[in-house]
């Protein structure tokens, strides 16, 4: 696992350049991330670009021997953007616009957002597609971070344009939806509204099916504008592989974007972390090398922690190759402004930065630090994740601000890996069904939604030897976010239930337990607690 | 008390309807309360209307054996009247019109709701007024449930017509209101706005005699449509008389819709419940059977809960004819989705399904099943609800949502009836002057609204042998929300005071004991605890 | 000192002034405080004005020896007012303008309200600016109270222009707010917008350098609209002088006026205190003596307080000239509406009203009683109140509303001044340079913003033998709200730091002693608790 970090050239007089740079080097670190948030320093007038001070980093860079990861800045619209064309910028929940003077103000959905910003970033690939210095890309900055959620009316028209694409007709919606219910019955699809916040005197909210389907095309409309950034990237590219990739936000921050549908057509799986507990820093160090076997980036991680070094061992032990530090230097005007990172404001070295540079030093001398993967040990122990099971315990929260309706993520990481949390072995995490070859044991929590394929997987799975473990909500609704009212097979054939679990019978964590085929299935409460959790693990025993 | 239950033949296939009706039959339920929700379905576009599914319904129902109450869909517009009219849609307290996508959607003083929805209830009652299987009404769903008050144009212009018509000139209004209070003195009726958010970074808000007015008018407007319904109604009955009820909220949800009036011109109570709290199960029978006494129904019920057969038990000793179970079966879909109810999704009959069936079969052999009501004992007692001074005391609260201002309902149901709580004998609920008759005890707990009549009556009952239990905060305001500058004649007449109660002089719960007259008067502090009132109540040996 | 109470002759009927004057004279009262609310009665149409009835109060006190302290009637534009010009109303951080029917319902840069309000002021200075009994002016109420901040377009306008002025060229600004941070560069004064409330999902804010300058803009808008009152008042004083002063809301409740700026053209400190916390009530009664030491009144006192006695003596003890209630009697109507001040609303005398008459005839007979103000100790220690550190720490808390932001105030006063406080002694409380003067012991908490001629001034202080106490924030920020990235010379000169202290080596409160010169110097940890706070001070041995 090798070593960058986060560097802002725009914010610093040249002549600081290179006493930063050197202190960079000089704790062995050999990448600098640039440029995700500088497009009013490359474009400060529409159409008026600006590389000179670009170029001249790049090559300074490396003189001292430093790769450039090249950021995409399109996470920040210049002012001259967002006064000329208003609709760049999104409009939250109550129908309010948002205003300038933050970061993440543009609607994925804003035609002069996509042609503009799309602009830049094919202007960048051009004049550094052939860059000898630039290294890799990322694309933008923790797509929909902030701002998860659009409101507009070119989201209100994608919408509907995507329920016609999807449904054909508005009886097959209002069918699918449910929308007899409380007269919800649409006409035309050209009716159909984004679900803006419902405002009652009392707890009514909107359509769940609605909610789903606007939680799928949220994720989609992120996922379309990254695959542009990459089609633009790649026909630009000269000479050898420059790896895409991008920085995903935490899924406790929020679960809004599908992480296997915007990883799959990158290079590079491409992670932001800030945490001090050593089962989250695994959980997504395990997510992020699943979704690209040898090729795990964390693109920053918060240098002011007090275990840095055991971090870096979790991440070193679990496949990351690169390990960039979230900055070099404090802020010290902005929203996010501070005293002190790998140095000080005033330009002193950390703590921290001891622990970078003894890292690197320390790995400096033996075999292992040629690769920048390190062989470790993989469990053969699976943990599915699933989005729109997520989407649908999301949008069953009452009234809950989007940042405190994490329960799926929460359950799985703090309730579930926790419990199966081991200091030197990984786990795979699994998103479907091709996940699971190869697994001795599969744990499946909170899979409330049901897939066809996946079901003949699981079956599949038992009956050649696997050990199962599913929650007792497995499987209950369908894709649009409603209940089935009939059983899956899987409860009848592998369950020999008869019926969904509604109320358990017994207080004991296991529900069920049966031998099937060559192997067995376990189905535990799903509101079993960590301590629940841990007494399963030990009945596993993996 | 005999069973119903409420079914949704619109979200089934027609070939469910007969399983259904069979289960539902075979749980001894007798009625069928259905259409509240159905308004997309009984008129689809403007002017369209669609009976034949739900005469096919009724007379299935009959042969079911299965009575019928209808009930008028008006409290769930479709798309196409909200989509030509969106002044139907309500605008909360922040100014901003809801969107479409839930229930309650309507303003109740918006001409095109009242055109529309009142139509479509007429054309009801011609087509079902004289149907042999409809053997009852239920207007609307939870009239004011969720959208308590609407904030717009329609609501200004009416208010402001409204205070015209009281008060004749605004010098009376401005001096009645104490208008002079910060300089908010009107010039002329049309500067009157309705109470919206009051805006500012600390505490501001309303007049509360503003606010007192409003409270009076957005009831007023609930009661005027709910009348205009039973007048249509009425007029298309043909044959024998078909009772109209309607679907109350529970108070501790809101107490916006002021019971007595609502009731007044219904030929039966009717109310919503959900609660496992027998005390509160109690007080809600007891409240509905003193609006209607003989005829008190139950129009839904939750079954999920624990207690199901005693909180039947509580409703059949107290009055209740009819107690109808929401619902049959779980919606798959929608807002309201869930897993069981009297069955399952999957359709299996579940525990509550099993207590209802015992229930009918159990009083099917005896003679007070012949009868809906059984004989119950009435303890004499008397407790006093008043919606005026339960208003005042949800608008004295600063700054705290609606559903969490219910000071006076709270406190009279699980402080002050919790301490009158006997399993086996009801009590009335008193709401004016001419409810006291026959009773030798009246407790009337916050009553802070002065009203000359129940003073005068009050006297009288105590001077008759009446004992009158009162709190500190009696009759302090008059009916503007204002606090009066003299003291009432009970004061110095009754408890020999010439002053109000402000501070308490002991910590006792007791504050004053008076006899007078052939009676007595017991004041007790405003702010005593539940167990303070247990003491109050053992004192009084009743 | 001597007594004043708050009355509101336009709330009573001309019948009822001779019983209350009456009383209030009885009491010991010296002086009522009028007017403040009075605009629909001196004004109730548009260049309509009515003294008569204000000319008759004034004559009435004068018959019972009552002095008057007359206010300006600015804090509640009546309702013509509003009606013909709406942006009167200020529009909130949602840019929602607000509803007329409270106070405070006036933006200060709004030319019809500049207009209308000034000119009342004038005329009101014109018609009293003789008069014998008008003996003190009061401006406005509460400047800034409740609405803290508009964001409106004129204040827009007028931001945009303070900004210009300021910084000249919209590079400077640029680089001085640190811009070019998530490209928040503008190209023209005309882009900036006043700062909204970002909305997003997640955490963001605007910038702090753009909150910081209008935190400075909204405080001086209210400082500059109190001068013109003052200028019109003095222009038409004829006679002997009429001390003018305002009443400021206490700081818990805001920070947003700017106290030293406000007072300095004042004649007289004026402030509001409602509290029954001895330390608070001395911090404020030492503040407001050092604002004008020996012109220090409080204008409103809530009488409704266990300890009113004991209050009033922490403030005579400090020497505070004026006393004035806040109120005579409870407002039966309105949203302050209660039910006992001085008298009951009934009339009654209360147990504060035997206080006052207590107070004013025991203090009646001796040498002490003819001088408002008695001698009393000041302990030659300074405690720095910076308000512009207290925004920098308002800006800097996420997301809390205004009046829960109060970091800076809560820790002044109830951790480091309450560990000073003493019965017997004032300290000083200092917001610049010149105030260090003949103080032998200055603390100086969470003084974060940088300004050199305080550096200066604290170093000679050192030299010439105080003692400083400073906290570890000292000095970090500039007055744009960003962090220094170099080390003032305080840092290297006294305390031998080489940079700032970011996380301290010890656990104990303080982190650094030092002798210098003929005096010394302790910092404390910023957040020291109030334990530790006392352990400080207990070693400073004051």
């Amino acid at each position: 696992m090798k070593l960058g970090v986060a560097y802002y050239p725009e914010h610093n007089k040249r002549e600081q350049w290179n006493r930063d740079l050197e202190q960079i080097k000089e704790a062995g670190i050999e990448r600098v991330r640039i440029a995700e948030f500088a497009w009013s320093r490359l474009e400060p007038n529409n159409g008026e670009f600006r590389w000179e001070w670009l170029d001249q980093f790049i090559t300074l860079a490396e003189e001292y021997g430093l790769e450039v990861i090249l950021c995409t800045p399109t996470a920040c619209p210049p002012i001259w953007l967002v006064e000329e064309f208003p609709d760049v910028i999104p409009v939250d929940e109550e129908g309010r616009r948002n205003v300038f003077g933050a970061r993440q103000h543009r609607c994925y959905n804003s035609p002069p957002y996509l042609h503009y910003s799309l602009r830049i970033v094919e202007r960048m690939a051009i004049r550094y597609g052939s860059n000898a210095n630039v290294v890799a890309w990322q694309l933008d900055n923790e797509f929909g971070g902030e701002q998860k959620r659009c409101y507009c009316d070119h989201c209100k028209a994608a919408f509907q344009n995507a329920m016609k694409a999807k449904y054909d007709t508005i009886d097959e919606l209002n069918e699918r939806w449910g929308n007899v219910f409380w007269s919800m019955e649409y006409q035309r699809f050209d009716q159909i509204a984004t679900p803006k916040k419902y405002k009652a005197d009392l707890w009514l909210k909107n359509n769940p099916s609605l909610e789903m389907e606007y939680s799928r095309f949220s994720s989609d409309a992120i996922v379309r504008y990254s695959r542009e950034q990459i089609r633009l990237i790649r026909q630009h590219n000269v000479g050898e592989s420059r790896p895409i990739t991008t920085n995903r936000f935490p899924l406790n921050w929020g679960d809004n974007v599908h992480w296997p549908e915007l990883v799959r057509d990158l290079d590079v799986a491409g992670i932001d972390l800030y945490s001090e507990h050593l089962h989250e820093i695994a959980f997504y160090a395990d997510f992020n090398y699943s979704l690209k076997p040898g090729a795990s980036w964390f693109m920053e991680y918060g240098p002011n922690v007090k275990n840095l070094r055991e971090g870096m061992e979790q991440l070193r032990g679990r496949g990351c190759d690169w390990f960039t530090v979230f900055k070099f230097k404090p802020f010290p005007f902005g929203q996010e402004q501070g005293l002190q990172e790998l140095v000080t404001l005033t330009g002193e070295p950390t703590d921290s930065y001891r622990v970078l540079q003894e890292w690197s030093s320390s790995y400096s001398g033996d075999s292992v630090s040629v690769t920048k993967v390190v062989p470790f040990v993989q469990s053969g122990v699976g943990l599915f994740f699933d989005f729109e099971s997520s989407w649908v315990y999301t949008i069953s929260v009452w009234g809950a601000q989007i940042h405190h309706r994490m329960h799926y993520p929460n359950y799985v990481i703090d309730t579930v890996y926790k419990s199966l949390y081991r200091e030197n072995e990984s786990h795979r995490i699994v998103w479907d069904a091709d996940g699971v070859e190869g697994l001795h044991t599969l744990i499946v929590p909170l899979h409330i939604v049901h897939d066809r394929a996946l079901e003949d997987a699981f079956l599949r799975f038992v009956d050649n030897g696997g050990a199962l473990v599913v929650t007792s909500d497995l499987f209950q609704k369908n894709a649009e976010n409603v209940f089935l009212d009939e059983i899956p097979r899987i409860y009848s054939e592998l369950f020999g239930l008869s019926s969904f679990i509604v109320r358990p019978a017994t207080e004991e964590p296991v529900l069920l337990r049966k031998s099937w085929g060559a192997g067995k299935v376990i189905v535990v409460n799903k509101d079993a607690t960590p301590s629940e959790w841990e007494s399963v693990v030990k009945e596993l025993n993996i």
